[in-house]
């Protein structure tokens, strides 16, 4: 049957995937069989950060030299890379494998599954139409994934279109309108639509009205984490869960953090997967079992944490994604003690606000 | 009797001193009791910093205003200005206060004392001999604390010389050399050799050879937290400790951090400043008797944390005291629940490398 | 009669009116001839830009202690600090005193006024009621000048109301609708239609359409600098240009810059102010009697300069604010030899589209 | 006989080199006759600036795909990339190649060579051995480009080997010492000495003594621009500079900036290349015989530009290097009306304190 492997490497210069080749080298999977990949990488995690198109060079390049698959054949394999290392975040990637497996268990492990949303139209973002879109998208994820109960989806990462001066005038030209017509707004509220798509498709929550989408903070998916790219027409949904009849020896969990100091949410993610934890976990009961973490972070809307002052969102010299980034990779890094974890920004709808999604993978064994 | 009271109050814009005012006019003790200011103010922490100078003219002006001392007797106040509140830390203050107390405790209490060391030239820095007369000052400093025991020291707070250009050429004038004309050296180098000066002083080294001062990293102080400055002639020290037959309701204790993710070295420290923990603490046992930790950290020196590649020495967007702030900030902010805790950079000498010195002040009743 | 005096003083450290001091302990003018400040700052430019509060509390400090005016008269007198001396500009204010002058002349001469615009309801920012009532201010402002010919006005300076989410809700318990509910678009567009309401003001254009408002980048007037701010209800207009019968050796005059490398419009400029220059100007032709002058700046809109790419616009370290006040700023100075000049950023409906305007005053002599 | 092409290409995004492509496609030289490239990427031009890596890659590529050499061939080609398009500068390449041209001139035409220096030990670095190495290889260069005149070299472009942890250890074990053991210097005193070597080697200075290596500010070389890498044991030199006998349309010239606002060295630069100015000259007059210019750049070592304060070396959010490319990109392409210069930082003994050396290109015809 199938099984996936989960495994992490460092990235050990800024396009570095020798660690990656060894694994292939070494047989934990094939070349071919990488199925996906989401690292982070150490640029500043905005408009010019190019450390995202090193890294991808460089593992496209293992994969094209170690297999049999082309360029355009390696492009259509999700790789998610995230920019910024705030603070103590090392570089790296979770490289996801599709093998085999000829001794499947019972017992629910770790499987993943790929859908592409229908045509999302420059007048559905921000909108019903593309939560309609992306909640069926997650359900065809799931049926590729193999998984039926929607509880056991713990981690869908997305990649929607933007709107852009070109689309806008295509709707226009169509006699249709568009949400907004400032561009800049459009990354987040993509992302924020499809948090809510994913919300809905898993039965998170009821479909919200158009007045909600973007507005409702109360209104979210525990296990969302989207992004946004220019060159799309339709979303691109893959949906990581655990299913019985997959073999391998990885599962999946999540919960989420209440606040950027809610490290609780990050052992509660751990038990969700499966990791035995005493009542009061400690990074000394983080063993060799854990393979990562996948968070996403933001700054306090209302410039507070636990009723002190947050300055965050008023430092012009550096953002806060890098603030927010550089102490919740703290508190995640110290949680786990391990600094190779994944952690990202940007939660409009993915997580409460001013916390958000945390999805744990561990190795349960055989 | 004498006795400290201590208390930590936010800054709520950059020039709010509104917190002192509130303390004073409630009666917690008198503008002219306050002995010592040490705050983090919400700057990038460099060179162009200056929130520190607009948070030392607004609590100045609350003392000048509801006391009787003048500027210049409050300018002799020890005010410790650290900018930087990178990630989460909330910008504030902790005031010390002297005041009396009719019924002193047998018991050890917070006590603190303040002395002015020999005159240090500039041929002394990164020397020997600025170790020793600081060494000497150290116990100058407990001797007004009345703290006899050195294991009862616990933070050393100074401010020592600087090379400069002018006291470079008088150095050279008078025959003398010094350690490295390079004056962007010297800030680290002046801090460092204090820092071992506080350790000998304090018994926590014997005295180091001229070869081992900025050197050797296996040398340092648990308890030292210091800066520098162009304007001085003196090394300032103020030593904070604990001392029988001292009033008030505070106890000072300390540990070290190994590394930026170990933060049971902030348990460690509030459990030696007296607070009864688990032996599992979580941020939920910590309660009203917290009332702050004071840290110091930097970049781990060669670049890895528990083995994992770091980034920040190699960001030239970004200054690593920045990264390593927001890092450290998180994960002092998780530990004890509270955003508003005292996080500096640069430790050569003050604490082990890679990690530093933690104080911690609880409020242990009556 | 009355009279003008203008004079550029160098900011020699973050808080140093020592320049305002000398020039009216050595009898330029007196502190209560104070009429209004401009000046360059040395922080980020940006929110958290403090040193513009240092400034103007190091100015209104040299006031109080030599004139007889207390605070709140000293808070009317309008003080424009910009933040940000990037690249090569010098921190500087340029100081207008309003004093007497027993032999007025009968060329015209730099004059100023104030006027209080009509209150702006939140309902108006963005819209034509904006438009018309900045308009109103500025005419009631160039009376206030003694200045009858619109064309005769060569800088206007204002600061305007922005939305805030108390405002907007204030307008919706009144069944009003604002532009926009996005508060961060608010500080562009109060600005942008102010550019508009002085355009209207002066003669420059007709009318706009509510359409036209923050949308059609013809539209602009070429003497208007706008600023914000949350605090204000009504607009602050302040009208700089030539009048006859007014007294003192300065005039102003101005010209735009059409891109970001035009320093032709700076001497453009200086010649309309009076100044005699050659054919081909240079900045050896630049004398005594420049005082300085006053520029908007902005990235290009379309990422091209002169056909070439520009990448301002998507540096995610460096706000484009910074990139081109330091390369204007370097044009600006190498145009007039003098690195104390006024360059500031941000001119929608200020000056064509990736230029801006730019005023010029001149020491004409008696 | 022997001809040089030069060419200034656009980089319309981080990895396009498809000008360079499109040159070799419609016949302006071979990819085999790609002789070396210098150019500005849009990075921090720091440590962790991987747009210079993106463009090597990129380029290369074009080489690869059009030409015949390998990729070890292909590494050999010098190609000097600089990080850095603060303010207005526009990314772009310079590409030197080396074609056949049936119709040698009597008047001298641009020319280059490509020499190694001896093994540059670390021993040498920063004192007189690396001067005269370094002078040594530049006569060598210069034999290599037929040029006997060293008044006719105008550009010197090198990088040389810097101090390492391994190779100042590997000093230590021959019982030699090195001039500093503070690598983080190294960088600055390797340039330096190397222009003091070219300096020399031209015989626009006299050997200098140990003791002004890096010292004396009056002793530079108006033709040198430095850089140095870790991975290097002997110095690569690149002279440029015209030759009788040469072919092509091509004169280089030079001169220097006094300092940042000194635009008639750019004019003064252009002149000695060859282009016809007017005694007043303006962009105006720059017409498609300009090719490019190459210019160093510092902030001024006193801090003051014309007397007046500068700001850029105390700015602990944006380093004096992009301040200071900032200003001075705007200055060079506003003097020449276009913003794809050559401005990169860094000038010790590399042209007169806070200015530095201009080399300009021009196209002379046939
Ligand atoms: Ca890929
Ligand atoms: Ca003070
Ligand atoms: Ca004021
Ligand atoms: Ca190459």
């Amino acid at each position: 049957c199938v099984a996936f492997e989960v495994r992490k490497v460092e990235i050990g210069s800024v396009n570095d995937a020798s660690g990656l080749a060894a694994l292939i080298d070494d047989g934990a999977f094939g070349a071919d069989d990488v199925f996906g990949i989401i690292g982070k990488t150490e640029g500043n995690g905005g408009v010019n950060d190019f450390t995202r198109v090193l890294a991808d060079m460089a593992f496209d390049q293992v994969l094209l030299e170690r297999g049999t698959r082309g360029q355009s054949e390696i492009d259509q394999i999700p790789m998610v890379w995230s920019g910024g290392c705030d603070g103590v975040i090392t570089p790296h990637a979770t490289v996801f494998a599709r093998v085999d497996d000829p001794n499947p268990r019972p017992e629910p492990r770790l499987t993943a599954g790929i859908a592409m949303s229908e045509v999302i139209q420059p007048e559905d973002i921000g909108r019903p139409a593309m939560v309609e879109k992306i909640a069926h998208g997650v359900r065809d994820a799931m049926k590729a994934a193999g998984i039926t109960d929607p509880s056991e989806v713990h981690y869908v990462q997305t990649k929607t279109p933007l709107l852009t001066m070109e689309t806008i005038n295509d709707a226009k030209s169509r006699g249709q309108t568009v949400f907004s017509e400032d561009i800049h707004q459009s990354m987040d509220m993509s992302n924020g639509t499809t948090g809510l798509g994913i919300a809905v498709g898993l039965g998170e929550i009821d479909m919200p009205t158009a007045e909600q989408i973007g507005k409702d903070h109360s209104l979210y998916s525990s296990v969302a984490s989207c992004s946004s790219g220019v060159e799309l027409e339709r979303g691109q949904i893959v949906v990581v869960g655990n299913a019985p009849g997959v073999g391998g020896r990885y599962r999946i969990g999540h919960s989420v953090m209440e606040d950027a100091l809610d490290f609780d949410g990050i052992y509660r993610a751990l038990r969700s997967a499966g990791l035995d934890l005493p009542d009061r976990p400690h990074p000394g009961d983080i063993d060799e079992r854990f393979v990562n973490v996948f968070l996403k972070c933001e700054a306090a809307p209302d410039a507070t944490l636990r009723g002190r002052r947050q300055i965050m969102l008023d430092d012009s010299d550096v953002h806060w994604h890098r603030h927010a980034k550089g102490a919740v990779g703290g508190v995640t890094a110290a949680a786990v003690g391990d600094p190779a974890v994944f952690v990202s920004v940007g939660a409009l709808h993915q997580g409460p606000a001013g916390g958000g999604p945390v999805a744990a993978i561990v190795d349960v064994g055989d």
